[in-house]
């Protein structure tokens, strides 16, 4: 049985202590139910010089999210690895002038196999997608490249 | 004449002044000369939990100096509008473990494209390119567009 309250909160704090950035942007995680993350950030301090999110706290959300749900779909399935982003792009569609509200979910079918990979070969990628919308249209979109290494032992 | 270094200053004022998140960066501007400009941020706030840069720092320096070297250069022509980032890609190959310091140096020609555009229809699109490195090697690569607009009068 796993606890995923007590994974939402060892992911945030992981953030916290480690990335002082994270600090700043002031992140937090709204949810987590086993497949989706959804991470907030306030907008206040995240604002850039036309008072909507700048692009770089819209970013590191987005990247942190990514993050995120790579590590979350490690812990699920009881595997360690080291993650890091290998290459990203992100697509500025509106303003977001609210809070940042940023959602993940792997997919099903390239996560299985990503952790197979990992598995056989103690490394391995996976593409994510994680999102923004304004109200009710989509804002902000992301695609990361998130390399996994199995840990030497 | 243009008082470059009264530029320098405006931008670096301009930022810490308007996006809360470059406090926490701690960018400042190395140096600009007309046309290349270099943008430099510590290490320490900008860590991750591997002790290297975190890729959200990495990606808030690069899309700071692609606006910035915007910016300067609407200056330089004695122009004005607004510009936001619609969209861009950045591909990390090493980690970087120093001071991060981000360079730009736009395309002369696609520049000139770009302004004669802005003046012609009050609205151009410039595509950047930011790089960091590691040593002696290349350790990211951002590429951006930008969107510039002419104020409305």
């Amino acid at each position: 049985m796993i606890d995923r309250e007590a994974l939402r909160a060892e992911l945030e704090a992981t953030w916290h202590r480690d990335i002082p950035l994270v600090t700043a942007l002031a992140t937090t995680i709204d949810s987590y139910d086993g497949t989706t993350l959804i991470v907030r950030a306030p907008l206040q301090p995240n604002r850039n010089l036309h008072g909507t999110a700048f692009a770089g706290s819209l970013y590191s959300v987005c990247v942190l999210t990514g993050w995120g749900a790579t590590w979350l779909a490690l812990r699920e399935h009881r595997l360690e690895g080291s993650i890091v982003v290998a290459t990203s792009s992100i697509d500025f569609r509106k303003a977001v002038s609210s809070d940042l509200v940023c959602r993940c979910q792997p997919d099903a079918a390239a996560l299985a196999a990503a952790l197979e990979q990992l598995r056989r070969d103690r490394r391995a990628r996976l593409d994510l997608t994680c999102t923004l919308d304004q109200g009710a249209a989509r804002a902000v979109t992301f695609t990361g490249t998130y390399a996994m290494h199995a840990p030497r032992h």
